[in-house]
């Protein structure tokens, strides 16, 4: 089974992309909907909360994790890889490869939650294969409860991202790496703000092509995983809210399994 | 020591109000920012958190509990005096009291998080004591993380509230009580926007009217409070982002002490 989680509901665009690209394979999600959001904690808070997700998707049979967080990738995913003797994917590298692919990117700019640029992950990853490029980065907080809201139609949303967007527009970027997982679901209104131009990166589909190449290159760990398209969503707090935009995310009803940590 | 709690920031309304009415007695403040929001969680999830903060707080000698957060006192409150064996004071019906003085009030506006509004604990406590009194209630979820981002003077944040307050407006509210406390940090907003003449309660000013009255009541209580007026700032996650908007609403520098709930 490969195991999925995110502080709560923008990783469901990643079980989106998997259903899509890998559609054979069982997924178990986790969204930390108790704790959730995790882009305005702290780095210590981040990492306990992706330690315990991580173990409990372990005991339910996951055989590889998913992390589908940019928050927990940037802060825990060297403290999940010396805690775990499994897989672990995150979304940053799989990302920032995405971005590179283009020899045309030189100026690239990211947008993420506070914890996620505060990390200076992206400029790191960026740093090591590619020094020459310039990156800017920009937090973005807001939109994740924007999109919780499914306010993704409201010109109030549309206000609130041309208004953090536009240091990366007079940057005159050419590449933009969306590096939160709720972002996809606003991709249109920040393609129209940044400008039709720029590349936009979706962290959500890099990280399942990446996802798609690893069991390729890992037969041993493909032949694990439990086949039949099955998924389970468990979150660990049962709200109407969830039920909704989850809904509008995967275009189907949903069950949910409450999990308590 | 008034042990005191919110979700996270908006319950420092109410530390501040104590200490301008009550400067006297030592305050013990503990604010959930590892879990916070609470008012897009399940009534369930914020019993058990509003249940864990009061176990800490009596731990470190508090005699009396103000829950400074409208979603715990309308979801919780009863559980919480069934649990413990002290005083409990609620940010609700102090807030009904307030709005009920005036016998003009005839149309009640109420805004709150998803979680309060969605309990009806407002409208519930208006119909006991004045059945006649017609109440409009909206959820205005966005608030609380626009006030989180210290967004408080910017265009977006007035442009929402007006939406927000709209079909209140529609209405003719002569009343309006906040029902959150993240929303006196936007008082004068959210006064410019529904309007000079409505009566606009603030329901962190309430409850430290209710909690001095009840200490003039119960002189054995008010006896084994400290004084000294120390106050002590707890927060189960430490993140800058809180010690500025922390030292916005209480105008000093604040010391935090991490707890791990």
């Amino acid at each position: 089974m490969i195991g999925i989680f995110d502080s709560g509901i923008g990783g469901l665009t990643v079980v989106r992309a998997v259903r899509s690209l890998l559609p054979e394979f069982n997924i178990c999600y986790f969204g930390d909907t108790a704790r959730t959001p995790y882009g305005t904690k702290s780095p210590e808070t981040v990492t306990r909360y992706a330690l315990e997700n991580t173990r409990m998707l372990i005991e339910r049979g996951a055989r590889i994790i998913v992390v589908a967080c940019n928050t927990a990738s940037s802060v825990a995913f060297e403290t999940l890889c010396k805690n775990f003797d499994l897989p672990i994917i995150e979304v940053i590298s799989p990302a920032v490869e995405a971005a590179l692919s283009d020899p045309r990117a030189k100026n690239i700019g990211i947008i993420g939650t506070r914890a996620t640029i505060g990390s200076g992950i992206y400029e790191r990853e960026i740093g090591k294969h590619s020094p020459e490029k310039k990156v800017f980065s920009i937090p973005c907080p807001l939109i994740v409860p924007l999109v919780e809201e499914g306010w993704q139609k409201r010109p109030e949303t549309r206000m609130i991202i041309k208004k953090y967007l536009h240091p990366l527009k007079v940057r005159q970027i050419d590449t933009l790496i969306l590096g939160c997982t709720h972002y996809p679901v606003v991709k249109d209104i920040i393609q129209s703000k940044i400008g039709k131009r720029v590349r936009v990166i979706d962290s959500s589909l890099a990280v399942v092509d990446s996802l798609a190449r690893f069991l390729e290159k890992s037969p041993e760990i493909k032949a694990r995983l439990g086949r039949g398209g099955t998924w389970t969503l468990m979150v660990s707090d049962v709200t109407e809210q969830f039920r909704k935009t989850a809904h509008m995310i995967l275009n189907t009803k949903v069950e949910l399994t409450h999990v308590r940590l």
